[in-house]
């Protein structure tokens, strides 16, 4: 994409210096049967949703020549009620931000707390946005390890709590369930990470929390007394509303107000208030599908495994994949074969994110057809 | 503001360090019979246009639970649609370009060829956030004189010449028509800023072109051989869409193209896409207002001149009215009184957004009254 973007030079000669050659953030959007590359609900929203949606619109569209509430403090009430029935924890409209997209809230924190002179640092393979996003603010970026031996994804408390001593950053992005790999962390990881940086923001990103297995505690617990921490969710994951582009977090009211020095103004509009309240108010019927998806991520996981491939244990609504002699090629083969996941820039493995059992079967099909007649080629044992 | 923000120390310490001490950008939201101080249309949006809004919605309200249209086509087709009506200027859709309102897309202008060591330049007192967005990014910001006199508001093409080849900006914004003094600058001023300046990139922000007088030529008719020329619109005024938050730009597909390197994935919602577009459609009844609003301005004015206060031409939708003793005095006088202006900081004058009839009625009766009553004292002749 980078040679589309910059192979004429002159308005690329004005260019931030850092930009250049960089290329645009984003999977490709192709017309295919089966999308499984951005963990997005495969499920449509429910009838009963659309309409809520529908007529909420229909009640604020004749104000639309008036600028949205700056505060959104009707949204933020209804995501704070929402966190209250999802993980019991209670939180004040105060401590509650939101903005277009998680990305958005991200770029927030990044904006108030990092910067030109100021590090950020991530245990990687995470969300490949969180480095994008602090360069952008040109905050700088540290790949921290998540363990010595690479062995797997598991993340060692220790050498976090080492690295972060040994760089103190200004941001530590914590990441979990963990996008790409699918695991989460243990509390006991955040709360060391927030205990060995006394002046930093500690942000765990919580984008696929509703799909962590049963006994994963929320970092949402662990905000009272802890005023540098932030927890970031999203509507775009398993409340199956990406298409609305609505992510927030949760912090110290104070840390909230001081967002407020780098938001744009009005940056939510009315319309993104009204019908992400509106479809709040239906989380039930929006969760419906949770358990089918663990399900169907749990099928995932088994029968890779069983192909001989080697799936990473997962918390999200999506199984990284390993085994791939080949990962790209494997990639083109399943596209050509109608089946879009996702390259995640890590050797031998492809992310799929588990969508409908139908899909879900279709994915396994293709990969046991393609492993049989030699299309995709699966890596040979190192050990 | 920044007292309630920053009354707390410790999180404030951690702030990037040009963030202290600072307050959120923002018009006080209040509730009045009489809001006349963002320069909102104060025309509801018609009931037919709240139809087709409502049906687009319930049209892609399913489909939520999918990531949105990253290139928005279908918009960027309909914007050019529109521009073609509006100025009669042909744009390809390449050349288009939204954010969530018009702050976002002048962010992303500075983000992608300002940031930390380079320098943006406005001829103040112009659009306040363009000093806001370049800073936020890092970017050194320049104070421009509009003339050598002080004695109004117009820009001096020869003295705006001067300056660029002194400061060599790496971004230049030019706002026309004005805000917040109202006036329209001619294109022979954009020429000769894009002509001294060969290395940087020249903002024409037209929020409020459809207001200017009779004869008012786009900047749009400059863009073709002008690659480094950005023009950049909004749907928040003459569209009267403010609470959409839909701005937009035109430019060089080159310069499109390089601004996807600093947009967030997917920052323009499938619903802000739909709703955005459906308006477009009806972009006759949207706009149907402008003429009686100009009317209004007008007549804001002539009545305040007759006030024995001082109006700023206008070719915009509000009037910036001069002659107050005391402008902050006076805005408090009216908000007592049921009418909610805008004081932005240049004193003795505040700013007035022409509403519909009524409201201008009002605001006229309410200063006349104050003026008679003594409550509002006019500024002495100092010549």
């Amino acid at each position: 994409m980078s040679e589309d973007i910059q192979s004429r030079s002159r308005l690329t000669d004005l260019l931030r210096p850092d930009l250049r050659g960089q290329s645009a953030y984003g999977a490709p959007q192709l017309p295919v049967a089966v999308a499984l590359n951005t963990n997005e609900s495969s499920y449509s929203v429910p009838d009963d949703v659309v309409e809520a949606i529908t007529a909420r619109v229909a009640q604020v569209a004749p104000d639309l020549n008036r600028y949205p509430d700056r505060e959104f403090v009707a949204l933020r009430t209804a995501l704070a009620g929402y966190l209250q029935i999802a993980t019991g924890v209670e939180l004040s409209p105060e401590q509650l931000w939101a903005g277009n997209g998680s990305n958005e809230v991200l770029s927030h924190i990044v904006q108030a707390f990092g910067g030109p002179g100021r590090v950020a640092l991530g245990f990687t393979p995470a969300y490949s946005m969180h480095p994008i996003i602090s360069r952008g603010a040109g905050t700088g970026w540290v790949d921290g390890l998540r363990n010595a031996t690479g062995a797997d994804y598991d993340v060692d408390a220790e050498l976090a709590v080492q690295q972060v001593r040994e760089h103190r950053p200004d941001i530590v992005f914590l990441c979990s369930p963990n996008n790409p790999t699918g695991t989460a962390i243990g509390l006991d990881i955040v709360e060391a990470v927030y205990d060995a940086l006394p002046d930093g923001i500690v942000v765990v990103d919580e984008a696929y929390a509703e799909f962590a297995r049963p006994g994963t505690r929320s970092a949402l617990t662990l905000l009272p007394g802890r005023e540098r921490l932030v927890v970031t969710r999203t509507m775009s994951k398993a409340f199956a509303f990406a298409g609305v582009r609505l992510g927030y977090l949760a912090a110290d009211p104070e840390l909230t107000q001081l967002l407020r020095l780098v938001r744009l103004p009005y940056h939510l509009s009315s319309v993104t208030q009204a019908v992400a309240e509106a479809a709040l108010e239906h989380a039930g019927t929006m969760l419906s599908m949770v358990e089918d998806i663990k399900a169907t991520r749990d099928e995932l996981a088994a029968v890779t495994g069983q192909l001989g491939l080697k799936p990473v244990p997962s918390d999200a609504n999506f199984v990284l994949v390993g085994g791939f002699a080949d990962a790209a090629a494997a990639w083109q083969v399943l596209l050509d074969r109608g089946v879009l996941v996702r390259d995640v820039g890590i050797p031998n493995h492809l992310r799929i994110t588990a969508g409908t059992p139908q899909e879900t079967q279709t994915v396994l099909r293709v990969l046991r057809e393609s492993i049989e007649d030699g299309s995709i080629v699966l890596q040979e044992e190192t050990l």
